[in-house]
């Protein structure tokens, strides 16, 4: 049994898929048996072909058939007899392994590649490099292939980043072990959205199991079984069938109207990344968008998305949730979070750097795309848009002359948008909510981002597993700091949400009722649960 | 005229040295002049010869004969007719430059040296290498020795660390001009430890002058004038008169006892980082060591120190001050200070990582020494302890405890030390001040670290460039938290200091008296005014 940090509830019990980044060392061995030798080989060779198919065709499904065809020739490349037989070659002639004669091969090729004049055939060096890569992890088990899985998938990685987890097959994922990471991590919040148990911080969990593996997740304890007896599976599936006993439970709230004992109607509202988020938001009975975090929009590609494109994701979203309210985050762009077409100077501290709405108000030609685009789309729902990263009151009064420079740009044009959007800020700087009873006069609301509020307040990075023991939602300074940010935004009768993790912490839930905090976004998953403490408070 | 940050006041006129980082990029250049291109090599070689003399004289007298030994083995070298005779031929036979020559043959001794047997003669060829290397700044004026400088001489250099700033010769250095850093940045802070005018943040002062240029540096204004006419010059030596005489009235207040309009009294105390620093606080009139930063202690060298050496050099501070109060700070390493023989994790985010208070936490072993060699010293003056980087409650109960623990080994040891030490601690967190009502009920003293709690507050590194104009200490949030720490230190009857460089900030000395701050630590250098503006509110 192997111990981390319970980072989304829950119990699975499935097989292990290791995900290795690490480099695999080749060394030359001196083999006996050279057709076992080849056997394996060629093992490794349809076991590549069989998932590159898998990955050509779902390629084709989701990003068409052109960008697919490269898989076609690593497939060809697979099934070359002058390949294969050269490889076979070096191990009976050299008597040596197949990793090592599959690299040696692998070498030649690519030399020959890089040699030649035509600058097509040259890149076809890289496609070798894959392919000779793929083969190698097949031979070594240590394939990751995230795109090509078994059902009942537990994925094993060192951490899992944003565009790992895009690659996922969301079907057959059923729960994430990591290395490293914290509560707040990327891999956690994500295997809150797909509502799947995941342990993280487990330090070496990487090198405890292997591929194939059977092993139990137990989000709730935060620890993984490797290769349980069969007692245990038992013990596990009982504990499973209870959790979603009460799971269903739960579910009969979706309906319901969060309401607090003292009578005070709350909203329970859902954290998004995506567009199609939403859709698991309304499944469990999400009141609002309290946080898009349209940021997403912008990672994973090679180009910036434009004005239309943007538009068309948000009027997506405003248009599924009908009339309830969309909090739409404009770009938080900086600090941990990188785009590869929109480079940035490395910082000491991106934590305290150029970022979000420093980044925005710096580049009129990044912000006014996505404020068009959120006008624009303003007429399909009720649109609330919030700048990230507010310290004064100066950066809100720009960030509104922006907004107001982009409406006189669509009236000019004769485009729709809506005059009386609401406009608030992230209250996640110690600053603003210090400030706050001043900045509420100048904001319809305000949102507590908590997970930047308490590491700003306490300097201490969550990310830093040196000092995140400091990291604590419950600190009285952060609490105090909650309570002030609640209390202004009243005083100017404006409404005060929370968009940070403590939203749906069970500890905090019912301090922040008292607060008399009025809207409590978070993961989909955690909200029915949130519902029925808030209910009960 | 170049312009810049107005780091420290004055004014000063003084010929540029250069420092110069970059490598030296050598060309061969075809020449038509030999016995012109032999002369100047023969000038640099007596320069170095010259200035190689002077270090070894220094370096006798202050490190010792025998670590002195290895300047003269450069000196003989430097003499050596083979080895300039080698480099006058290469001048003649290719008609190149001195550059290129001595270059070619500096390469031919190393390679020769590289190749012997005998260990000693084969680290010989470093020997060369810095000889060589010294030969060559001279014949392209990029001498930048700081440890050999003339009178009257204007350090300009990209940027200055704490080591090279060691090394100067503080008779002869009258003004700092660099390319990078703030007014917070350590070249700034040095310059008003020092007294002497300096302008940092000039961007390309470097590439504007060369060494030996006449300059004029306007450390009020923040500007620089290179090579000035003769009016120019005239100009600037009345307003240094002028200057020069405003510091000479201040001096006047030296032995006047602080005290504001509303007949407060108040400490006006020095912030220091080496022990003979206190003698330009008593110069000024210091009531007190508002802060010493240990830090330094522990910089630029090979080990940690022991128990007995800061002994003494607490004992020192305590002793010079005779009865007035002395604020020791814990070690504050991390972040941005670094120790060679103490490797620290890599960060993301230092300035929100492990360091300061949470290091020592961590590392009893190296904690306890630093504070039995404090309580040991105690007994020689007015000592408080003060702690960095308290974000909470328990870090002051831990540090109190390891106090405790020290005490009763002391005891046991029958060592003397003082049992009333006032314990207090930096805030500098925005934790600490939001939760300073509480705190003070467990320490005797605050001392507001504005530095950081700027940077928290706000979430901007004052050393980054994109984001430096976020850095506002006025910012009313700013003002807010140092009025709440204040207001709690008093209503629990203790007092409150402010150790950063807001104390001797003048446009924010009267809100500060307003507030009621008791002691303002500041540069020995910035004391007078600071107590004239304080008797003026």
């Amino acid at each position: 049994m192997k111990k981390g940090i319970a980072a989304s509830k829950g119990y699975s019990i499935g097989k292990v898929l290791l995900k290795k980044d690490k480099k695999i060392k080749i060394e030359e061995v001196k083999i006996d048996n050279v057709e076992k030798e080849k056997v394996r080989f060629k093992e490794a060779l349809k076991n590549s072909e069989e998932q590159l198919q898998k990955i050509k065709e779902k390629a084709e499904r989701e990003i068409g058939a052109d960008k697919a065809a490269v898989f076609e020739s690593h497939i060809m490349l697979l099934g070359d007899p002058e390949f294969a037989g050269a490889v076979e070659n070096e191990i009976e002639n050299n008597k040596i392994n197949a990793e090592k004669a599959l690299s040696d091969v692998v070498k030649i090729y690519m030399a020959t590649f890089a040699a030649m004049e035509d600058e097509y055939l040259r890149e076809r060096g890289a496609d070798i490099k894959d392919v000779g890569h793929r083969i190698l992890a097949n031979l070594t088990g240590n394939i990751s292939d995230l795109s090509n899985m078994e059902n009942n998938t537990v994925i094993v990685a060192h951490d899992l980043t944003p565009s790992d987890t895009a690659q996922l097959d969301k079907n057959k994922v059923i729960a994430f072990l990591t290395d490293i990471g914290g509560r707040t991590s990327h891999s956690a919040i994500m295997s809150r959205t797909l509502e799947i148990p995941a342990v993280v911080g487990m330090k070496d969990i990487t090198s405890s199991v292997k591929n194939g593996d059977t092993i139990i997740v137990d989000g709730v304890e935060g620890t993984a079984i490797i290769n349980p007896d069969e007692n245990t599976i038992r013990e596990y599936e009982k504990k499973k069938e209870e959790y979603e006993k009460e799971r269903e439970e739960l579910k009969k709230l979706i309906n319901v109207e969060t309401v607090t004992k003292d009578g005070k109607r709350v909203l329970v509202a859902g954290n998004i990344g995506k567009p199609e988020d939403v859709k698991q938001v309304l499944a469990n009975g999400g009141d609002a968008i309290g946080l898009f975090r349209t940021e997403f929009l912008y990672m994973d590609r090679d180009d910036m998305p434009g004005e239309d494109e943007q538009f068309e994701a948000y009027k997506y979203v405003l248009e599924k949730m009908e009339d309830k309210p969309v909090v739409i985050r404009t770009l938080d762009i900086g600090g941990d979070k990188k785009l590869s077409y929109l480079p940035l100077p490395e910082e000491m501290n991106p934590f305290l750097g150029y970022r979000a709405i420093r980044l925005c108000l710096d580049r009129p030609d990044i912000f006014k795309v996505q404020i068009r685009a959120l006008l624009r789309a303003s007429v399909y729902g009720n649109l609330k848009i919030m700048f990230p990263m507010i310290s004064s009151l100066e950066e809100i009064l720009q960030a509104k002359d922006v907004i107001k420079e982009c409406r006189k740009e669509l009236k000019k044009e004769g485009k729709k948008y809506k005059d009386d959007i609401e406009i608030g800020i992230m209250v996640e700087i110690p600053a603003a909510a210090v400030n706050s009873e001043e900045l509420a006069k100048y904001v319809d609301f305000f949102s507590i981002g908590t997970n930047d509020l308490i590491q700003y307040t306490l300097a201490a990075d969550r990310m830093n597993e040196k000092v995140s023991y400091l990291y604590n939602p419950l600190h009285p300074a952060v609490l105090k700091l909650i309570k002030l940010t609640i209390e202004s935004a009243h005083k100017e009768g404006k409404w005060c949400g929370m968009c940070g993790e403590m939203a749906g912490d069970e500890r905090a839930i019912s301090i922040l009722v008292e607060y008399g905090l009025d809207e409590f976004s978070m993961s989909a998953s955690s909200m029915l649960k949130a519902k029925q403490l808030i209910m009960e408070k």
